[in-house]
């Protein structure tokens, strides 16, 4: 998998997101999330299915909080790069330092049908960036493009 | 930790949900989920600080992804005491089969102060238990008892 | 204003979910709630700004009780119509009387931008029908598009 | 019903606030909506069922939309009444001119019980406020107590 990005961002700004997203916020490494296309207002990410992420142990299906955490995550990363692009004449190192200042306000998560599957795609869309609030829209889906789950986010943005 | 339980439950029902939350929801091992106390209308757990469960680095944070998973396995579970109750006249066996059948319908967390602390507090409260349809409250606190998340999910049951 | 409908839903069930949404829901009336298309899967609807629906005085904006009172209602008649083209082989009367079992389980609203116009439109989309839980996503624009408001309703379905 | 408060807030402020939420807040009107508590983090409230509030015109119940339109405003207000109390320097001109600036981030409405009453009772409860955004839960409850619906709310707070 390589990460693509839109020409609003530049390659030093998306390779800081990916090291955040990817390494820095730890527990994504034990959900094993991988960006997969990053803009200015949206983020593609995917995650291998694994033994220990399974919630319905008869079913072998994804624990519903690794989509939870996944879909967090996503939404706030959509709004760190619509910050990203407000703040383009700022450094790169001065537009990830915002990462520190962000924070979700509060989530939902819609469980739609059961996720099984050998892998999933997930999205964030930022549907609005305002100076404090940043509201995201965000789905989870299987290799086929199912809709499994779906949420929205409210995140404090500096 | 010693796992207590309120007396309209028996050790028998009280020790499968421990077996299916602790043990068979591979993801909760991953999480380090403890149930501490059962009742028919409430749950509450445990979750050591651990630094694979750190969300954002600079700070030492509880992952938000955690909370979701831990709050929405509660709630999942505080349905299913009190489906254990309805229905107390199955066996054990029959009661706990109806996990199979519990699934999350949607889940809302709010985010209120950071995650940081040794180990944390959950619990889940039963508001309403319909025929189809489970209403749970569900809190993330310090060990001082400090709010740190709240919860709010539907689950189907049956 | 024409209500207009997709093929798949005949002409007298469109009259009838009509006559529910905008005579027998009587708070509608109040609200001034006029549908403008029904598909199978979608719910198109119109309001007018009038002076007893402002909610902050001090900017003449709409109520956001307004938004929420006709999101939930059109989230509602989409599960609606999604049950009356499963049960196409049913008489009218039938599928209508349906709607005495739907119910919205909870309804999540976020509120992007101040609705001040001189009318708005909104509109439901069904993203999951399930046997028993109807799964929506709503949105509210000004007359040129802008999303104002949007929203997500999980609803019981029989 | 008269309006009481608690010794934390003064009665120009408490006449202040029920100014705004029951005569300046139009839409509240059409509701009927009468505060009957204040304190520096709750709200209490009450509304009269009539008619033109009903939703399910089978049952009489009230429509979904005045619940999720009263248990926002109360929201709304309780984080105005804390904002109130942290600001006490301030004169009650300047403290209330905050409404301006108050918003609802989003909201979210658990449906539990069908409302048929002759009135309800509603309440809101702040339990965080931060320097940007207050968090709230809200109940709907029967004369008797019951609980009917429930909800939990973001706003920003200036």
């Amino acid at each position: 998998m390589t990460l693509t990005h839109g020409p609003e961002l530049d390659p030093e700004f998306v390779e800081g997101i990916r090291a955040i997203t990817e390494e820095q916020i730890v527990f994504n490494k034990v959900l094993g999330l991988k960006l997969t296309h990053l803009s200015g207002d949206s983020v593609e990410a995917r995650i291998q299915m694994r033994d220990d992420l399974v919630g319905h142990f008869q079913y072998n299906r994804l624990h519903g909080g690794v989509i939870s955490a996944v879909l967090d995550t996503l939404g706030g990363i959509v709004c760190l790069n619509g910050v990203g692009v407000r703040y383009a004449q700022e450094t790169v190192k001065e537009r990830l330092a915002r990462f520190s200042k962000l924070g979700t306000i509060d989530l939902r998560i819609d469980y739609l049908r059961p996720s099984i599957a050998p892998h999933f795609l997930a999205r964030a869309d930022l549907i609005r960036l305002g100076s404090r609030v940043g509201n995201t829209r965000m789905s989870f889906t299987s290799p086929e493009g199912k809709l499994l789950a779906s949420g929205c986010g409210a995140y404090i943005v500096s």
